[in-house]
């Protein structure tokens, strides 16, 4: 656990160089547009330690690992969203000493985030070995009004001294990803170009062909006055820049204004990748830095309009809350359908940039909260589109007749994770994604969804789940056999209550479906039985059975369900009895220790009770909630959310505020000691989760919201926005009031407490 | 399945040249000396499809796999046995026309091993393009008389040209592993040196150090007279020859002895290994090809006095039994307790030429019925001299006092397999080596290595399964959870029988250990508990707990133990009723389908049934025959042997012999098509048992030797010799008589058919 990070309402604050931090203040600073992102790396050179990383949504790479135990149905890839080009370089040198933060005196340091627009800042004054000093202003931001435009102002001042100051701008496509193996570079160069300020560099990526061209220009200015000199060129293998030198006096201070295009095959055809770079640098030249990013902060402030949330009472926490929110909107704009969310977005190279379950189970709810319904739509038909790919992976398991398993791990479809007991047995995520369905659909009253687009899902999934369970003559019941349930400290067991009860639930909804469009789409339907090859009768009897069937692993003594078979037989020692030195166990114990251990990494039984809390009874979840917490070791990101939010529904204040804490500053603190590696972005979607659906109680059942609302001990008051079916509210809450504002022009039911209400538009209310 | 090998009783036969299946006839034709082995490459150049292999006993390479899913206990390297330099080498070529039986045309062609004396030859007509032709005879051998020393004798005829035949013996140390990542060499050139027809390439392997100098020198003689033109050097980068060109007429025949000095640091110190290259050549030349090799027939004649099996009546199984035992004999000498029997022993790259429990499972039998006990000493000592690192392995899962976890895979006592279903999880492999020390003493009478080397063992493996068995709350019973039994199939179950029941046999067999050392050793015993802090109370009185209270999953209503928890939940479908097309499953099924289902790759609860048939009475094993035998797909080399003695107890004599010849001529018939890679080594001691136990019916009870024989149909006599605690017997057995005859001047008590006889030295009894 870190605690160098200044607490603020709007901005991520470090004061003074912390240097051994320095990987996680770069994850921590990253700023991002959707499209790309970039880490808080230093436009001047930098000796010390540091992870270098520019990337680009889509843009990746099909690794491989040749392993000798590499076995059928195992994917023959592991795709990583490439370390892209350095676009933010600018080498910048006094009578040719060069200004290293590493090797100079740092006499001041200061650099922020700020949430509010996006712009990363940073100041400081460097004395080089000469003994020449420098105070530098450098600002800069990628533009999510204009989505491939990065733009940088960078400042130098001459404190002590005249002399030469020398800046080369530059674009450097040399690049390796940390994680590669033996260092290999996984890009191609194309072309490059550089021509008085103005320049470009090429590249495509070996195998999968992705070409991206990065382009420069910039302006220098000496005290304000733009400078007409002719820079020098300067060329090396996929690199292009410009020198300019200026002979400056103490208090003389140079600008360089310095624009990004960052164009890809992704968005425009390979033959006018040079000529879109090209305008894209003439439009962001001819803005300048100044209305670049008074465009950036009107595009943010719409964004914190629909999606802030205020806490009064508690700098940290108000600053933990808005960086979950604002990192998530950096990561995913949901305007592109390709695109999805990274558990580590782009702020670093961990699980390569693709997507996991965390999108459906962890940030879909934000996406529904916060944003226009496109983009949710949008996260769903990312795996619509997926779906011919998903029934590929099956077909490479065995399953036949139009059964889907989605990928564990995924960039384009297909399966590009290689543990077995992940890509094979964590079939949970099915369940996950026939949810989301369920979740988009509750949540934004589009039913519209089904015909088109979710039935296809849902029928491929039901298929799967009707084809892996079977039949148990012992237990004369169905059963599921050889899973790994979303506690991945437990493998290839049997029956794992969370997979058993989605599998279950997924043939239900899917028939709640085909009796939806029966009667209410026939025409569609029959074509879609015909496009399917539905066999109605034998497919949904043999449903209906496991329906009926369905064997749960229970415990008839403590009246709960178990989280598999056998998990009785371990030695139930709660986690908080623990040596402090054997924590966390993933670090501390061997994998074999752990698999025999009951401790769970996560929300697993739980999981389902949390998607499913109508359908236990409050004694029920407690009785639950009391077995599998204590014996939750919270070791993925992804845990404390649901514990929260069960806590909260349980009226346990402290213990939702405790797990709240756990994932709202998770990568502020640094807690996991890892944000080095990059940040927990799905894990920000279960942040807000926790508090809109824990403090804020917010459900939506049967088309209506609820709210069952607490205010945390030591919190003033807190407030959140909400957009509901057209709505927009403003949900208030202090210690005395609750306070609901709708700021649309559409009227709402709601029910807050258990009591229902009627909100026009454009009206509020008190309570 | 392959049918081209020619049923010889003595000799493996390829007549004409079977292209396609050279990496087969590689195999099978391969020689080795306990010391080195080496592939039936071919002298001379060819550019057709080979597997070049030279290997050399425990020279290894720890070869690194960065993987993204390392988890803590992983090893940190895979150890294989390197490739190593190419000693073979004579390239040949007439007026400067390169001699490649890929490009010839080949108008005769012969190879054979003859097993008898482990030569290698080879004759052939070739018609080069430009119509010349050229008759070679060429054999070659690695002696076992003098292990450092290979030979080869190479003659080539003019048969319708005059002109200059050339000859370039060389030395080529540029080689790489077929499987190394990215085509790395392991080896780093250290010397080389070249000087009229003596030369020598000096390596070192990468990381580990080991030196190797492989030197050669050759005679010419052409017609039989010896010539004398000083040979032309040629060097390039590890690599050293020597022409030699003569000028030939029709008729004329050049041969070339070339003599080979494989020396390593594994017997000589770095700085000698030059001067031991040089004398051990010298030594060769000396003698020449003929006197070397009438050393090796009197070596091999003693491997074969005392282990040789005849079968009258069936070439075939003749044929396939004697490659069994030659083989083995290969592969394994017994005179140095640092080495081991790899899976494939020195005739491939595959399994990294490492040790597994195959040895003490399937190989020690054959060691103990056949060589002088020392040898098997030698596989005990090979374990005993990696306890300290059998500890640490333990220490590293989180073990603790002393407790041992051997690995699953070694070269040098460290696990170096990365799969954690079988690193951590397969630790039956720790009653496997238990069992070996009983067997060992079981068979050869010597109690006396319990107190300085055995009693070390079992208690630190005792100790292990004492932290590795939990008390279960939920079965008031001990448990075993997490682990895979021989059954690779399955992965992480819980109470695997095979697993329990070794475990606790494990801890009886110490506690008998410990009674016997309290009362025939008690001082020696009394150092021992000092030495190994041995709590006797505390400790044994844990391990009498769970001998009386360990759970052993059992099915009440077919009266059979189950291979697990859970495992009559899958669909029990019998083996022969899966379409023809779905087998090997382990090459058409995903490894998802496969742990799904019942089948069972090798022998599970019947490999402790097996072990301790004693223990079960007749219809007991019959019951676990049936049920489990039908669902077995004996996948693994290791399967067969297991079931034909089973089988061959229960009578059933024609399931006997079908999986006998399953085993006995698996790689000579290519029945996994595998044997391209290398040959099955360690499942010919499965064999030899299949023969010994299943049809001979040898057992050791209570030091007494039994034989309850029967003759497999078609077959008019076999016999097999036995050394016994001193004792040579030879079995033989025909349609109506047992012969037993008593070749050593010790008179021994034996059991047959029940009946118990003295047998005195130098005589024989026929029933």
């Amino acid at each position: 656990m870190k605690n160098y990070i200044i607490h603020d309402e709007w901005k991520i604050i470090e004061k003074g160089f912390h240097k051994e931090e320095n990987r996680i203040s770069e994850s921590l600073l990253s700023i991002g547009n959707g499209r790309c992102g970039q880490r808080a790396n230093f436009e001047e050179k930098y000796s010390g330690d540091s992870l270098r990383g520019s990337y680009l949504a889509g843009i990746y790479y099909p690794d491989k690992t040749r392993v000798g135990w590499w076995k059928n149905g195992y994917p023959e890839y592991f795709a990583k969203i490439l370390n892209a080009t350095n676009w933010i370089g600018i080498d910048v040198s006094a009578d040719g000493e060069e200004l290293d933060l590493n090797k100079a005196e740092i006499r001041s340091f200061y650099r922020d985030l700020d949430m509010k627009s996006g712009l990363l800042t940073r100041r400081f004054v460097a004395q080089m070995a000469s003994g020449k000093q420098l105070e530098v202003h450098a600002r800069r931001f990628l533009s999510i009004a204009d989505q491939e435009i990065g733009a940088i102002s960078y400042s130098v001042k001459a404190l002590n001294f005249s002399g030469e100051l020398s800046f080369l701008p530059h674009i450097d496509g040399l690049v390796v990803n940390e994680d590669s193996n033996y260092d290999e570079n996984f890009w191609i160069g194309i072309s490059q170009k550089i021509k008085g300020s103005t320049g470009h560099v090429c590249l495509e990526t070996k195998k999968t062909a992705f070409q991206v061209c990065t382009g420069m220009d910039f302006k220098a200015t000496i005290n304000g006055e733009l400078m007409t000199t002719v820079p020098l060129p300067v060329e090396k293998e996929k690199y292009v820049g410009a020198e300019v030198k200026i002979q400056v006096k103490p208090g003389d201070e140079v600008c360089i204004e310095k624009f990004a295009a960052l164009i890809s095959t992704l968005y425009h055809p390979k033959n006018k990748l040079q000529e879109v770079t090209e305008k894209t640098l003439k439009r962001a030249s001819d803005k300048g830095f100044a209305r670049l990013f008074s465009e950036q902060e009107k595009a943010w402030n719409k964004r914190w309009e629909t999606s802030d949330i205020r806490i009064e009472g508690d700098v940290a926490a108000q600053q933990g809350i808005r960086f979950n929110i604002f990192q998530l909107n950096q990561t995913y704009l949901g305007d592109d359908e390709r695109l999805n969310i990274g558990p580590k977005g782009f702020t670093g190279e961990k699980y390569g940039g693709v997507t996991y379950w965390d999108t459906e189970a962890y940030c879909l709810p934000f996406t529904l909260g916060t944003a226009p319904h496109m983009v949710s739509k949008n996260l769903l038909l990312y795996r619509y589109k997926h779906l011919q790919k998903a029934i590929e992976n099956a077909e490479k398991l065995g399953f036949t007749d139009g059964a889907a398993l989605y990928p564990m791990v995924t960039i384009n479809g297909e399966e590009c994770h290689n543990e077995w007991e992940i890509t094979f047995e964590e079939i949970h995520r099915n369940g996950a994604i026939a949810f989301a369905i369920f979740n988009y659909i509750s949540y934004t009253g589009d039913r519209e969804y089904l015909a088109p687009y979710g039935f296809e899902v849902l029928l491929a999934l039901s298929r799967f789940w009707s084809q892996r369970i079977n039949w148990s003559e012992e237990k004369k019941k169905f059963v599921m056999l050889g899973v790994t349930g979303p506690n991945e400290y437990e493998n290839n067991v049997n029956n794992n209550f969370h997979t058993s009860f989605m599998a279950v639930w997924t043939l239900k909804y899917t028939l709640e479906a085909i009796e939806y469009l029966k009667k209410e789409h026939p025409f569609l339907y029959g074509d879609l039985v015909k496009k399917l090859k539905l066999q109605e009768l034998k497919e949904t009897s043999r449903w209906m059975k496991i329906i009926k069937e369905m064997y749960f692993p229970y415990d008839f003594s403590r009246k709960i369900f178990l989280q598999q078979d056998g998990f009785l037989d371990k030695e139930l020692i709660p986690a908080n009895l623990l040596n402090p030195k054997d924590r966390p166990i993933n670090q501390k114990w061997s994998w074999d220790r752990i698999l025999r251990s009951p401790y769970i990494k996560q929300a697993d039984t739980l999981q389902s009770i949390y998607w499913f809390e109508d359908e236990f009874d409050k004694k029920s979840i407690e009785r639950h909630f009391d077995f599998y917490e204590p014996l939750t070791v919270h070791e993925s990101s992804l845990s404390s959310c649901v514990h929260s939010i069960l806590a909260a529904t349980l009226g346990r204040r402290e213990k939702a505020y405790e797990m709240y804490l756990r994932t709202a500053r998770l990568d502020l603190d640094d807690y996991n000691n890892d944000t080095n590696d990059g940040l927990h972005i799905t894990s920000m979607g279960g942040t807000w989760m926790a508090f809109v659906q824990g403090f804020g109680g917010m459900r939506v059942r049967n088309g209506l919201l609820h709210f069952n609302p607490f205010i945390p001990e030591g919190w003033n008051s807190y407030s959140f926005r909400i957009n509901f079916r057209g709505a927009h509210l403003e949900f208030k809450m202090d210690k005395s009031n609750i306070r609901v504002i709708n700021h649309s022009k559409v009227s709402l039911e709601l029910v807050v407490k258990g009591n229902q209400y009627t909100l026009d538009a454009k009206k509020e209310f008190t309570l």
